[in-house]
């Protein structure tokens, strides 16, 4: 397993968990359920965050320092490409010209489903600008495709909505998605807990995005902990080769040769 | 989580995974799994392992030694109250005089469901005997009572079909077990991946014991990794208390106050 | 489909939905919901609804009259077999000598969960004397079949608990009650709605038995209507042979050969 | 029930079951079936089934006559919107200028899932050309309430990929688009037996069209019978308002007051 490890745009991530920075009460419990993810990619909601843009408020930077993390902007809040465009071109400013950035552009404020025709205007724009697209969409096989053949770094596709924790709602949709797609897919929305993060990953998953299921645990942290562990359990079980189901209930050895 | 261990008839355990020791295609499998599973207790076939009947055969004893593990003696393979006691009689005076054992009374060999008139006579019988039973049986919350209202040290109810790996057929009277149950409740038979085991903790379990879903796998080594993890993190998601399911939707953080 | 009836204990019925006769706000409701189930088998718990026990209160059978329905007398409410029994032969009494009954032994007052082993005595006493017992029993398949080998005449399975709504939990223990079941398989408790019997019915069940899903429906009559077309769906259903699943999505016609 | 109309363009139709006319063996059980189902609206994909495109083969139209039937013309075989454009002009010539079409555009041959951008694309042409547009579509709804925004007259979103039989894979989102949707919803495609109907219009929706879950049956005839009662108990329970679910297993009746 050690050299089971994330590539996105050319760089290599040990861990497969990333994790949102929004929702937590303080930074300090930001601080403290980042560390017991074990995440190194943590997404900053541009509009929402400060990492900078108010130069007189604490930043998020204090506590996540981009020393050890990969700071990867998003454009929450966005419902249009134009918006999101805006919020990713500032984001990549704030952050020294980093061009990995995860785009979101959303569908109307109750369900923050994907509006997918922004997010493919948004998607070639951005991809034709430089920028390293790593894109949070629906689980509809054929505009994942598009997006991965624009030129898409990841492929983000919901398990539910948005901060629901519902779980993978679909998972026939995200196997079509995961075995067509040669980019990392990485399932962002909708986990709520360790075993739909574990789910995610023996589907084939690369990886798992996800902030509320750990921000709104009774126990941010120690459920920061168990994501880690279901993430790890799940990719395991993967790459192990699961056995069959099998409804007949056969007993697993003969009768024949039985010691007593 | 340092202090979160599983207690059975007065005894600690540090790990909540139970594994089988049948079902590999060698000794050093066996060895390598089991290490692999992090487990403290193993159980054994007394009618299908040689833990000494047989001095003249290769023992399970050198390869997953009394001095590192608890030996669980098991029933399997036996259809009615008798054949079990005396199975266990002689799994006690094997293991010289150690009353932990685990009782499993099979209805039949097409779908080895538990047969619980059986198992409740044999449970009694045993327990009046010094016992300290841990007892394979069906979900039903009612017989679950009985057995642990006799004195069982543990419940054990099956997920699904003993080797099966179907995972938890029916989570609601697993629930209702749980709530109602004293001593710890051990999901025996039916995980067949990391996430089916990290549900069943999540439900609040106290346990899984499995052998198929790590034996059975392409790679039982890493599957057996890859299930201490599960039981870790879904043990640790119990603990954590997970974020309430919510379908609406709702936006995580409100757009007044935007950053940007 | 004409000659497709249902027999239970020799005797022929045309519809294989049976149903309960409590719960409803009065008569002229049961009497408007049960016409309009299609039903000729009514349960009467004996212990709650007037079927001439008082003979100076309304009865149950001048709006269900026994010229045109089967009564069922039934042991709701019985918590041992002994009370079972009892009820079972004031029932007989009261209905003219009818030796068909369903026999129900409760193991709780929260979950109404069958208690099997007072279930097993009771059936086999009531056999002996006579009775054609339809009886509730779990999805145990090992004790179903008990019930069965006993002289039980059909087989009654929860698909949840009583009350609850929450339709067939477990179709896995279903199948396999039905697969080995000589006498009908009736699911009796659980069922929420329409669907909840079509599927019951297309797993193989030979008839299905509800109350609550009717008389708490917030059209009680309409619903009853609804529950005779899904029975009646899923039986066709199952006589039909449904379409096997496929993931793959194969297109349905070559492309060779198009018109246009 | 008498007035419970299904009304899509202006148009009243009896029947809220809508089905397809390919993959039959021959015109007489593609007659017999059709005329089982009770549809009054009977889909026809232009590009594959004679309607009179070739005047000297027989014509579907002999056995589902327009006296009788709604022929709803439908662009199966097209994954583009100039194609789909031209195969409803077309269907709309040899329909005597009917306005009233089915649109699908496909993403791919294997797993016939829709292409949403050429979708949308189409869609918006043909409304502005005066064809009152049914549309398949994926079960975002984002981009289903800009095809009714557009001006389609029913929204016919997949339960599962055409010709697979699956069933609702994601009744959640069904559900969203149903809340928000004035026009018809009509599930389309998925469907495998009587049950996956009957739940399709409990969640809510208007109707449901399917083919190959009648014509792939082992008996289609009865089948079509089946989802016949299927759409009816559906449709009756959905307006009856079913039961809450409750899981606590509550007695339903209170014990006090007991008869005997």
């Amino acid at each position: 397993m050690t050299q089971d490890s994330l590539i996105i745009a050319g760089k290599t991530y040990s861990s497969r968990l990333l994790v949102g920075s929004g929702k937590y009460v303080d930074l300090a419990q930001t601080k403290a359920a980042t560390e017991a993810s074990g995440a190194d990619i943590i997404t900053v909601a541009i509009r929402r965050v400060n990492i900078g843009q108010d130069p007189n408020a604490p930043s998020l930077l204090d506590v996540v320092p981009q020393s050890r993390y990969t700071i990867l902007p998003n454009t929450a809040g966005c419902y249009n490409a134009d918006d999101a465009i805006y919020t990713l071109q500032l984001g990549r400013e704030l952050l020294g010209g980093q061009n990995l950035v995860k785009l979101e552009v959303l569908g109307d404020e109750k369900t923050l489903f994907p509006n997918m025709p922004e997010t493919l205007k948004a998607a070639e724009i951005l991809v034709k600008d430089g920028f390293e697209v790593m894109v949070y969409c629906s689980d509809d096989p054929i505009q994942a495709k598009m997006l991965e053949d624009m030129g898409c770094v990841a492929i983000m596709p919901l398990a539910s909505l948005i901060g629901s924790g519902m779980g993978i709602l679909n998972p026939w949709n995200l196997s079509l998605i995961i075995e067509q797609t040669q980019v990392p897919v990485i399932v962002d929305a909708g986990v709520g807990t360790a075993s739909d993060a574990a789910i995610a990953m023996e589907l084939g998953c690369d990886g798992v995005l996800m902030n509320s299921a750990i921000a709104h645990a009774r126990d941010p942290v120690l459920m920061a902990q168990a994501m880690k562990w279901g993430v790890q359990a799940g990719r395991a079980a993967h790459l192990a080769g699961r056995m069959n189901k099998k409804f007949a209930g056969i007993a697993s050895s003969p009768l024949t040769g039985l010691v007593v």
